[in-house]
C-alpha cells in the first residue's frame, strides 16, 4: 500500500455563532442561517441560497466560449453560473437569479430540465425544456395528460435570460395513447452514426425524452428534428425500454432500471474524450422503489450509465445496451447532465485538453426531499453539483481471462490478445484535469509507503488539520487478498466525536463510506447516517508477466461535507459527511 | 302567381325615447340601450344581451329530454338556451352566464366552438371544444402553434356549467408538422358507415376539426375515439381537402371553398330527417376573400353543405362531394351548428316527429366585427341565431331531363324514369315544424291568386301590419319566363321612408333581396345596405305530362329586423333589414 495525501484549501470554515467544540445541539433549534458556512463546500458549483435540483441546460457559448453550467434552482427555474476554466465559477445573473422562471402558458407550474442547441434559431442558444402544466408527476400514480411537455426558449443575451417562444410546445404530447409514467428533460445531441442509419441529413439534432410507460416500464423516447426552426420533432420510437424493475444482469453492476427514467443524456466517446463518432454512451437517472411502492415516493434513484448498439425496424430506431454501470453510486448522487466541451473553448483552450464531455452529478442535499427534518433554514442552502467529470472510454487492459471478465457486469470485452490476456473497455470517469488540478495545486503533503499485516489504525504523519483536501492512494493488495475479508482503507474527518472511513472490502469487491460515527448531529437531527457502498471489481492483471490484482487507485476529494470518492478511473461515489 | 300572406305577433315594438315617426339620427349619438327593441328579433334565440357568436354545444339531454342549443357569448364562452318545442326557450343559466368560460390552463384566452356526446364520460354530457392559448388566428396570417387545441369538460348539473377535465387537451395538436390556417370547432358524430369502412366498433365517436393548410387550402381533419374515457382520438388524415380558393364546379352553385374551413357538421339524413344510415351530409363554413388579402380579414364567409362518399386508402378516408350547395346565402349567415334531436326528445314527443337534424345558422350582427361603426351600444345585444332549420334528403321528382339538369350543382342526378324525367336529390332545409307552426298561428289573412302581365308594384289588400309576420306565396311562372328579364317578388316593411324588395330574377336565377331603400338609418350609421342574392334553380318538371317551370314557393319570415327567405324546400337566405 502506497498511500499518499494531498491538502487543499487548508482553511478553517468560518463560525457562525456555533461552538465546535462542544457535542452539537438540536440543530434544527438555531438561527436561520447560522449553519451557512458549517456544510458549504468551496469548490463545489452551488447558488448563495436555496435549493439545487438537476443541472441542466449547460452548453458553451459559441461567442464567447464561456461553459455555461446550468441547475434547477428552488423548484422555480433554472440558475447558470459560468466558467472559462472549470474551476473557478461565477453566477450569470446576480444572486444566482434563474435564467427561465416557470409562470407561462405552456409551463404554468414549473420548468423542468432542459437542454440547449448552442447555435439553434436563428443561430442563437435555444433551450428545449420540459414545460410543466400539471403536478404531482409521479411514476407511482396515474398520469395527468399533458402535464408535461417540450417547449423552446431563445436567448440572445448571453444566456441572461431565456425567453420562451411565444407560441405551444414543440413537442406537445408524448406518443399517441401511451400512459406514460414521466416525460420530460429533453437531451438534444447530434449522432453521425444515427444520422447514417436513419438517413438523416449530417448534422441532424435528435431529443431524447425520458420516461417510461404505465405497467409496463421505464423508456427513452426518440425523436428527430424536422425543420430549420427546431418546430417539429419526428417521433422515432421508444429507442430503449425495459421491462418495470428489472435489472442488468443480476443487479450487481448496474442498479436497478426501475420503473421511470429520467435526465438521459446521450453523447460519443473515445478514449480521449468526446468524439461524434466515438461509441455511443447513455446517462440516466432510474427512478425505482423497494416493496412495497409508496405513492409518490422514489425510494431509490440511481444513477447509471449504459453504452449499446443501434439498429433500426421499420424506421423505428433500436438501442441495445452492452453494458451497464453506476456513474455514481451516492445515494444522494443523481440526475447527471452533460455537455460537449469543445478543445476551443475558453477552458478547453487554457487547459490544451481535447473535445471533451463533462458531466455534473446533482448531490441531494436532503434526501430528494425525504430527509424533512433536515435543518434547511439554519442552512440556507440545499445540495450541490458535484465536481465536473470527463467522461471517456476506458481500456482495461492486461486483463487475465477469467471468471471475473465473463460475467455481464459495467465493462465489455473488447479484444483477446494473443497472450491469453484481455482488453475491456468500459467507461472513464475522472475530475476535469484542471479542477483536479486546481484542488491539489495547494501545499501537498506525501505520506511513505507502508505495508500492513493486521487489522490497525495506523495514523498519517501528517493529517489534513481542515475539512477542504484531496487524498489520493494507491493500495495493492496480494492475490490472496480475494478469498479474503480484507478490508483496507482510510479514516477522514476524524475528530474526537466523530469520523467517517472509507474502505475497500474483498468479500462483495466494494468501496464503501462507513458514515456511522460521521455525524454526532444525528442523533439529534435528521441527518442521514448510513453507510454508502459501490462495487469495483479489481480485476486479475499480468503484470510483468504475474498475475496479480489491480492496484487500487484512490482519489478522495473532501470538500467540507461533500465526500467524492473516485477509483481506477471508472468508480464513483459521492456522499456527504457533516 | 298565387300569393298568400300570414301575419304572425302582431305587436309594435316597444320605443325606447326615440321617435319612429321622423328620420331617424346619427343612431350612434342615442343613450345606451335606447335601441335594445327597435330591431330586437323574438321569434328567436338571442341572449338578453351581448354578441352572439357561433351556435354550438347543442344536444338533448339524455335526462330530461330538453334540447340544449348553446352559442359563443360576448367572445368569453358559451351560453346556453333550452327548449321542448323549439318554440320558446330558457337561458339556462339566468341572464345567460355561459356554461363554459375560458381562463383555464388549456385555454387562457378564448373557448371556440364545442360539441356534445350526450353520455360521455361516465355517461355524462361530455363537451370537445376549442381551447385557445394564443391569438391572433387567421388564415391570412402565420399560424401560431398550438394556439388551437381540443379539449374536454363534463357536465353533472344538467348542463348549467361545463367543467374542464384537470389535464391537458385530448388532441394536443393538428397533425405532425402541417402548418396549419385554423384547427378548431370539433365536431362529435357517430357514423354506422364510418364504422363498416374503418372496421370501427359500432357506435364509435368521430370528430372532424374544420381548418386548412397554408399555401395549399382548407380541409378537414378526421379523428375517431380511441378509448372509453374519449382521451385519445386517432388521426385519420384530412379526410377532405380542396385547392385554396377553388370552387365546386364553376362556384355559382356553392360558393368558393375560400382558404379556411370552419364549424363543419357532419351527419346522416333521409327524407325524413335524420337517420344514422343515411346519406352523409356536412355543413360548414368556407374563409375566404376578394382579392387583395388583407391581412386578418375574411371578406367571404360562405355558409356551405356537402353530400358526397367516403372511401379508404391505406387506413386514411377520403370524403368526395357529389354535390354541394349553399346552406344560407345571406352574408351574414354563418357558422351553422346542427345537431340530432331525437324522436323521444320532449319536442320530438310534443311534435310527433321523427329523429331530426336541427340546424340553427347564426347571422353575425356587425359583419363579423367588420361594421366598425354599428351603434351596438345603444342595442345592447349583437347578433342572433336564425330559426332551428329540419334538414332532410329533398328530391325533386318528375324533372325534364334537360341541360338544366346536367350541370354540376346543389343537386345529384338521383334516378332516370323511364317516362324520361329524372329524380334530383339535394338537401332539403325548412323552418323547424312546431317552430313553423308556431309562427303561423296568429291570426291570418290569405289574399286572393292574381295574375300580373305587366312590371307593377300592386299592394296587398291587407298588408301586415307590424314588422312580425310570416309571408307564404306560390309563384308560378310560364315557360316563356325563363328566357325573359322576369323579376317577380314583394316589398316588404315599406313605410314613407323605407323598403325591403324580395324578389326572383330568372336572367340569373336568383333570389334577391334588395336593401338599397330598408335602412334609412344608413344615411347616417354603418348599418349594411347592401343587396344579398341567392342562387335558385327552377328546374322543368312535367306536370300532367306538360313541361313547366317549377313554381317558386317562398316563406319570408319577418322577424323584425331578422328576414329569413326560403324557397321550396331548398333555399334560404337571411339578412337584416333594419
Amino acid at each position: 500500500m502506497k498511500p499518499s495525501t494531498t491538502a487543499l484549501l487548508a482553511t478553517a470554515a468560518v463560525a457562525v455563532a456555533v461552538d465546535y467544540n462542544t457535542a452539537p445541539p438540536n440543530l434544527s433549534t438555531l438561527a436561520n442561517g447560522s449553519l451557512y458556512n458549517t456544510w458549504r463546500p468551496r469548490a463545489h458549483v452551488l447558488p448563495p441560497s436555496g435549493r439545487v435540483g438537476d443541472p441542466c441546460m449547460h452548453y458553451t457559448d459559441p461567442t464567447t466560449g464561456l461553459f455555461h453550467v446550468g441547475y434547477l434552482h428552488n423548484g422555480s427555474g433554472i440558475s447558470v453560473a459560468i466558467t472559462d476554466n472549470l474551476t473557478t465559477y461565477h453566477d450569470l445573473n446576480p444572486g444566482g437569479v434563474q435564467s427561465i422562471v416557470p409562470g407561462g402558458i405552456n409551463d404554468p407550474v414549473a420548468v423542468f430540465d432542459g437542454s440547449v442547441i448552442p447555435r439553434g434559431i436563428n443561430d442563437t442558444p435555444t433551450l428545449l425544456y420540459t414545460s410543466v402544466s400539471f403536478m404531482p408527476i409521479h411514476w407511482s400514480i396515474p398520469y395527468t395528460r399533458g402535464s408535461e411537455t417540450q417547449s423552446l426558449a431563445v436567448s440572445t443575451d448571453g444566456g441572461h435570460n431565456f425567453t420562451k417562444l411565444s407560441q405551444g410546445p414543440v413537442i406537445p404530447s408524448p406518443p399517441f395513447a401511451l400512459n406514460v409514467t414521466g416525460f420530460r428533460d429533453p437531451y438534444v445531441f447530434q449522432n453521425p452514426a444515427l444520422d447514417d442509419t436513419l438517413s438523416s441529413a449530417p448534422g441532424t439534432w435528435y431529443t431524447v425524452v425520458s420516461g417510461g410507460v404505465h405497467d409496463v416500464g421505464p423508456s427513452l423516447f426518440l425523436y428527430r428534428q424536422h425543420d430549420m426552426d427546431f418546430q417539429y420533432w419526428e417521433y422515432l420510437g421508444q429507442w430503449w425500454h425495459e421491462p418495470a424493475n428489472t435489472t442488468w444482469g443480476d443487479g450487481i453492476w448496474a442498479g436497478r432500471w426501475g420503473y421511470n427514467f429520467e435526465t438521459t443524456n446521450v453523447f460519443t466517446l473515445n478514449e480521449e474524450g468526446y468524439s461524434s463518432d466515438g461509441e455511443i454512451f447513455l446517462t440516466f437517472g432510474a427512478e425505482g422503489s423497494q416493496a412495497p411502492i409508496q405513492k409518490q415516493v422514489s425510494s431509490i434513484h440511481d444513477m447509471l450509465w449504459a453504452s449499446g448498439s443501434i439498429s433500426t425496424n421499420d424506421g423505428f430506431v433500436t438501442f441495445t445496451p452492452t453494458m451497464a454501470g453506476v456513474l455514481d453510486w451516492g445515494v444522494s448522487a443523481y440526475a447527471a447532465a452533460g455537455k460537449i466541451l469543445p478543445a476551443d473553448s475558453q477552458a478547453g483552450m487554457k487547459s490544451g485538453a481535447p473535445d471533451r464531455f463533462i458531466s455534473y452529478v446533482w448531490l441531494t442535499g436532503d434526501l430528494y426531499e425525504q430527509a424533512k427534518g433536515f435543518p434547511s433554514a439554519q442552512q440556507g442552502w440545499i445540495g450541490t453539483l458535484l465536481l465536473p467529470r470527463e467522461l471517456t472510454v476506458r481500456r482495461i487492459l492486461h486483463v487475465v481471462d477469467n471468471a471475473l471478465v465473463s460475467e455481464e457486469g459495467s465493462w465489455r470485452m473488447q479484444q483477446r490478445k494473443h497472450n491469453n490476456s484481455v482488453e475491456l473497455t468500459t467507461l472513464g470517469m475522472n475530475i476535469a484535469r484542471e479542477t483536479y488540478d486546481a484542488l491539489v495545486s495547494g501545499p501537498s503533503i506525501e505520506e511513505p509507503a507502508r505495508e500492513m499485516q493486521s487489522a490497525s489504525v495506523v495514523p498519517f504523519r501528517h493529517s489534513p488539520r481542515s475539512k477542504f483536501f484531496v487524498l489520493t492512494a494507491k493500495l495493492s493488495f496480494p492475490k490472496s487478498a480475494r478469498e479474503s475479508g480484507i478490508r483496507s482503507g482510510f479514516q477522514i474527518l476524524s475528530s474526537q466525536l466523530e469520523s467517517t472511513t472509507i474502505y475497500y472490502q474483498f468479500s462483495n469487491e466494494s468501496v464503501i463510506v462507513d458514515r456511522s460515527n460521521t455525524s454526532a448531529a444525528a442523533q439529534t437531527t435528521a441527518i442521514d447516517y448510513a453507510n454508502e457502498a459501490g462495487r469495483l471489481r479489481l480485476f486479475d492483471v499480468f503484470e510483468d508477466g504475474e498475475e496479480e490484482i489491480e492496484s487500487l487507485d484512490l482519489t478522495i476529494v473532501v470538500d467540507n461535507s461533500v465526500v467524492e470518492v473516485f477509483a481506477n478511473g471508472r468508480f464513483a461515489l459521492s456522499t456527504w459527511a457533516r
